[in-house]
């Protein structure tokens, strides 16, 4: 990846896209958001501003270089498998957490193939599929007076070429630094752990974030 | 618990358990370390000093107010059964992660129960269970020119006033800070995340810990 790659964000409209987008938008990146709906991704787009663009999701996934999916875990493998070609030899950044309401809390949902990051290296085997951005804030990403992120970005997958990328992605963002912090099949407990930050967030009405320490 | 309760540690010989064990006792805190042979409990124990005595594995969960529960997961389960009795009634804390070797990594093994510490919690119904200490690495917790570990120490439990107990024997071990993280039922991710910080610590030749960010 170099300055002039197209960073593609499908669900771009979500918070966690949204905060995403402007982050690295503001950090000098080119940023698409996508959308179901182009119309809402280009009013999103016009929010975030920075030059950020908007289209549906499939336009994006065939326009990006680098992918980002922060679509909610209810819809990601079909969304997925509707983007097999466009998203082919490229590297898909997977942030989604398969976390739901499970008898009145919030949890980790089970999935099939052990992690949403493995769910989508399943449906895109031609893809680069890497795992990242589970635990930054999406309040603190958007809040435009805050300068930088006080949180470490845990960077997972097979391929280390893709996560190279990531992890250089991740460091675009004041503050945050990325770590490989191992292959896929360690994904789910990653993307499960934003129920625990979500359990400190209630408990201590905060935006909890991670740090590694000792690195 | 106060200062005179006695702090026990099941399977105080291994590396986790004298760290604690040696954290705790310079913290002013009574200390019994347990192993299945009491009389390696007792060298360990020699070898900690602070006052930190040995025995048994039974015997420590007798004698001991809250009972820290650090031995390896494989015999996990069989311990706890026949511990039923002596432990019934107190706080038990759980730090055992379910972590193995699979096609040659070390990554999260499955448990039946979800998590050690839902194991624990079934096969001690009469106990008080909390996971906490999973994270903080043996080797800055015995190093003895290290006067504070950079970690804090997520605390789950179904207990309230059990998990507060374990939030403040978590800030006796000075930089240490313990946050309620969830119930046990999300103790599973937290268990697994050790095969990350592993994988961290492989990549960069590290002894990585966690810290949580704008709580």
């Amino acid at each position: 990846m170099n300055d002039a790659s197209i960073i593609g964000i499908l669900g771009g409209t979500g918070a966690q896209g949204r905060g995403l987008g402007y982050r690295f938008a503001r950090a000098g990146r080119r940023v698409l958001l996508g959308s179901r709906d182009a119309g809402r991704a280009e009013a999103a787009a016009r929010e975030v501003g920075f030059g950020v663009l908007g289209a549906a999701n499939a336009d994006v996934a065939g326009r990006a270089d680098v992918v980002v999916v922060a679509v909610p875990y209810d819809g990601h493998r079909e969304l997925l498998e509707s983007m097999r070609q466009p998203l082919a030899g490229k590297v898909v950044v997977d942030c989604v957490n398969a976390i739901g309401r499970v008898d009145g809390g919030l949890h980790a949902l089970p999935v099939p193939e052990g992690s949403a990051a493995e769910q989508a290296a399943a449906v895109l085997p031609d893809s680069r599929v890497v795992a990242a951005f589970h635990h930054v804030s999406a309040v603190l990403l958007l809040d435009r007076d805050r300068e930088a992120i006080d949180c470490d970005c845990l960077v997972l997958g097979d391929d280390g070429d893709a996560v190279d990328v990531v992890i250089d992605l991740a460091a675009a963002i004041p503050g945050v630094r990325g770590y490989y912090a191992g292959t896929l099949r360690d994904a789910g407990q990653v993307e499960a752990l934003t129920a625990n930050l979500l359990a400190v967030n209630k408990r201590y009405r905060a935006h909890a974030g991670l740090r590694l320490t000792d690195v």
